[in-house]
């Protein structure tokens, strides 16, 4: 395999793999050091996931959730933008191997993320639709619209509702989210362009295997969440599992089946990394890493976000897979080459939890911070506000709030456009 | 072949195909009569060809220059949409063949618009870039940055330039706009994400037949055109064709070459049209027209916008191809079918002309208005303010205004994504 073209340096090269929260945010406080900082990202773009399900329903364009890694790291000057997929880690031979030839590391950093746990069901697999990239998002959306074209000339009524209704599983943000996101297609939009359908025929169901929905929230805000979906039209089942979808039937856990040709994977996640490490260090899908995110039984390979396993007193199970951790391990870690570089002692990550939030849709949120508990129309603007201010790209802020005020005040959104048509051979699988 | 489902109605029914200017204009203008309309498009979605050249250089996101149909046409009460690719006529039979089943007309009205036309030249058209539909502009924007990426671990200098290189055929107004717009690309944008480049190494060429640029304007046009292309960088060949293109190296008339891995194909369109129409209605690919709009021939088949070939003294060569021709006979056959329908005389089509104009870059336009000849800002401004009150939708207009004004303040371009990597054998090919 032929080496990835890189400038010779006598400086330590940290490669970094993933441009998620965590390696942006990493890269980018790397900017001042004596290193060479070359970062492998198989996309040339950073997606700013908590909003991916808006683009599948329509809120807002991709491009708006999306911005070019080359341009928002271009002030960090001892910086090296690579394209590639990144295949395995030699970690004996401080190697990586990419589709475009291998890389020397002096560090190497894993920040690759999570990826869509289908836990092993083959049929959901080929059949359900995942929501962790913009492809997904774009076929996702397509799919909804498609199926409406379709309904509208279906002349066999068990088709025509099929081809309606939604089922998401998994009542987590992303569930919760999608979800509502749908309630108010079917309330405010899809019957003003479909005024031959019948939109009593139409089911959104959200199944949830636990008891509760947002199970890494409060109580209160789950409790508020199933309220707020009900609200919006949202059949909650809780304690309901899928055993298997063919892409006509779903059939649940209790017996029961929900005919429907949408069905929404947002069950569960697990770490996404090239294979080549360590066995011990890989604990259910997850990397497990020290208090200085190093990955167990490496000395200069790290792991920080969703993908790293840091567990502590307080996060026993590791913590939370959210933004707010990757962010901040991002900037630890670049404080800890620092540290490194210069002698000196390592510091332990220590998370400051900034609560969590999820929105179910129109002035309706839920929000946990600290001990407050926030619900309705307070947590939603606080939602919105938070997502705005985190949004990667200054464009991209303008471009989202237009939009929000644009769907709030015409209960309207604007991108229900089916611009390439979803064709099942051709969708975008989770990729590896 | 089954019916296309419709609600049955005792008045008659007009069968529009296509959504473009001239189609959504009609059906707009046919709200309170006493017809059934039906609106056949292949897509959910109105495109704004105008500004397809800024969707494929990264200057504008797709879905704000698309508005979804069924939106826009949802005052129309009378109205049904079908999202269907339309096969054949058969005007003996009053009958339209669609993928999703036939229907009967009354009245037929052709909006199909044009399609490019590659003169039967079959290696450009394997490995050109076109540029009338959304998907094909997304095509480009992903191949050109896939090319930097390439350049940019390029070990063969040849190829290094030859990835950078980009040509464009065809010096109308498409030609010109998207030459200036790679050109503001190459001075202040590409530069930035790419530092290891040698931006010296890339041209930019724009390369046309005729001896003059912009041959629907006037000659003071054509030549400020001309110079604004040249400050920008662009190489402008005049005198000069292609004769073949292979993916790698363009074959001019003159006997020189020119290597690159773009070739951008905007030297011509032709009519766009079902087959079933009688033979001496078809001239030079577009579809001869009385002053009425009906398709000669035919009594009931009308024919507007691009497609219609209608001459006058006035235009001996049938009128030009542009928007505001289109929408001036959408709104005049719609007036027309008034007459018709209350037994009244038609009346014939009197093109008001609006001037044309075309965009070469920042600060950089041209305008033909009546008798003035505009260049420079003052001609930009217009141009700006022209599109901006044309392009479908409001919230388009607010999101490609948001755009306009940051790429021209920061002089970036915020939408250089590779969303969906093109893949040769994946590209969406001109459709008929």
């Amino acid at each position: 395999m032929s080496q990835v073209p890189l400038p010779s340096t006598d400086k330590p090269r940290i490669v970094v793999i993933g441009g998620g929260f965590a390696g942006i945010k990493l890269v980018k406080r790397l900017k001042n050091l004596p290193v060479q900082v070359v970062l492998f990202d198989r996309n040339n773009y950073h997606t700013f996931q908590p909003l991916l399900y808006q683009v599948a329903t329509a809120g807002l364009e991709p491009d708006s959730i999306a911005d070019p890694l080359r341009k928002q790291l271009e002030p960090v000057k001892n910086f090296f933008f690579r394209m590639a997929e990144v295949y395995s880690i030699e970690p004996e031979n401080n190697l990586i191997k990419t589709e475009i030839g291998e890389v020397k590391y002096d560090y190497l950093v894993l920040a690759t993320g999570s990826k869509t746990n289908f836990f092993g069901n083959e049929s959901i697999m080929q059949n359900g639709f995942p929501l962790k990239q913009i492809p997904q998002a774009l076929d996702l959306r397509s799919h909804i619209l498609q199926n409406f074209e379709a309904a509208n000339i279906a002349t066999d009524e068990k088709e025509l509702a099929s081809r309606m209704n939604v089922v998401i599983v998994g009542g987590g943000p992303t569930g919760v989210e999608v979800a509502g996101a749908m309630g108010e297609l079917k309330n405010n939009i899809l019957p003003g362009d479909y005024p031959e359908l019948d939109f009593g025929l139409m089911t959104i169901t959200l199944l949830e295997g636990d008891d509760r929905l947002l199970r890494g929230m409060s109580e209160a805000s789950g409790k508020r969440a199933l309220k707020y979906l009900e609200k919006f039209g949202v059949k909650v089942r809780l304690n309901t599992m899928v055993k298997s979808y063919d892409g006509l039937v779903a059939d649940l856990g209790d017996g029961g089946h929900i005919s429907t040709h949408t069905l929404i994977w947002a069950a569960g996640v697990k770490g996404n990394f090239p294979k080549g490490l360590n066995k011990e260090s890989i604990d259910k899908g997850r990397l497990l890493v020290d208090p200085y995110n190093a990955v167990k039984g490496h000395d200069n390979v790290f792991a920080i976000g969703d993908i790293a396993m840091m567990s502590s007193d307080e996060f026993p199970q590791g913590h939370p897979m959210l933004a707010p951790v990757a962010i901040q391990q991002g900037e630890h870690l670049a404080q800890n080459f620092k540290h490194i570089l210069s002698g000196k002692q390592k510091k332990a990550f220590k998370y400051k939890d900034q609560g969590s939030m999820a929105t179910v849709g129109r002035n309706k949120a839920v929000a946990d911070i600290g001990n407050m508990k926030v619900g309705g129309f307070m947590a939603w603007l606080i939602w919105m506000f938070i997502h705005l201010i985190s949004i990667i790209g200054f464009r991209n802020k303008i471009i989202v709030f237009s939009n929000w005020v644009w769907n709030y005040f015409t209960y309207d959104k604007g991108t229900r456009l089916i611009i390439r048509k979803f064709i099942p051979k051709n969708r975008i699988k989770e990729e590896v």
